[in-house]
């Protein structure tokens, strides 16, 4: 797939913050002509469809500054460096709902934004849910609330464009295939 | 929701690009503390889940400067301003694969990455493909090959990570409900 490739000329930071950083890098296109291609790098993320013991999805409302509005999502956070994606999918789904669970098993990960974004979403299923004695333990600048829908209450969510982002949208997706195979 | 809405005190635009910007903003939280967000916009997207007469699905092959990686996806494109996200994905599917088509069905639109962009992508699907008789006429950054896979072909080439995008993640998946339910 030589024929494909871009190579690297040169790249430079133009952008280091606390969630991303901006970086544009000349490349060598494959017909030998330059061009400058915008990155975004992200440390990956992790997300969790969370189901109860009644069956119900636990979601997180929570207000989205890029969109300037509430969206309802599954439960999701950003890895640590050199933290493996399990830990920090026990840990998110901790601190944003409360919940520890027995199982936790990985469904897919995918890029979000290839086009201009290397992060990477891990998906996981937790199972078997009991709620701590506390409540969620949220970072500093974290505000959201905890909600439990069926799949039912998740289609309608997704009609009404409250439930409106990648990974919830292919987690309730797969919850619809697994009851459409009887499972 | 008043109680998860964040304020926008300023913004500054760091980087006016190609294909996005990057935006910091200062916010007021909803507990009055003040925090920095990141934000990262972008024009929006169409992908277009073709298929053709003979139940094979159009993919395109590419190199992803930002995974340094050929992946395969659904094909897609930015939208221009102005333009009606069908218009965009008719152009879009002509341009990468070829390919005309009669219908084309809004199937779902979703952000990406709600956490630092506001990238949304409108998916459709295409159908009554005809191939036109002059091949792809790409942008002249873009260089990529036509496939036409089958579902199973699609499942293995996500097992393999070479399918590794949300977008033709959620599209394959939605094909797998369509089979379960005996459309």
């Amino acid at each position: 797939m030589d024929h494909l490739i871009e190579k690297t000329i040169s790249k430079e930071i133009l952008y280091k913050g606390k969630v991303i950083n901006l970086q544009i890098e000349d490349v060598e296109l494959p017909n030998g002509k330059t061009s400058k291609r915008e990155i975004i790098k992200h440390p990956g993320a992790v997300a969790i469809l969370a189901i109860t013991d009644e069956n119900r999805i636990v979601m997180v409302q929570q207000y989205r500054k890029a969109l300037e509005r509430v969206i309802v999502e599954i439960p999701a956070g950003k890895l640590e460096p050199g933290e493996k994606p399990e830990i920090t999918a026990l840990r998110e789904l901790e601190e944003e709902t409360g919940y520890e669970c027995k199982t936790l098993s990985h469904l897919i990960s995918f890029y979000t934004s290839p086009g201009f974004a290397d992060e990477i979403i891990h998906l996981y299923i937790a199972r078997g849910l009991t709620k701590k004695e506390q409540s969620a333990d949220l970072d500093e600048d974290e505000f959201l609330d905890v909600l439990e829908v069926t799949l039912e209450d998740a289609e309608k969510l997704i009609a009404a464009k409250k439930i409106y982002d990648a990974k919830t949208a292919y987690a309730v997706q797969f919850l619809q295939l697994k009851k459409a195979l009887g499972d």
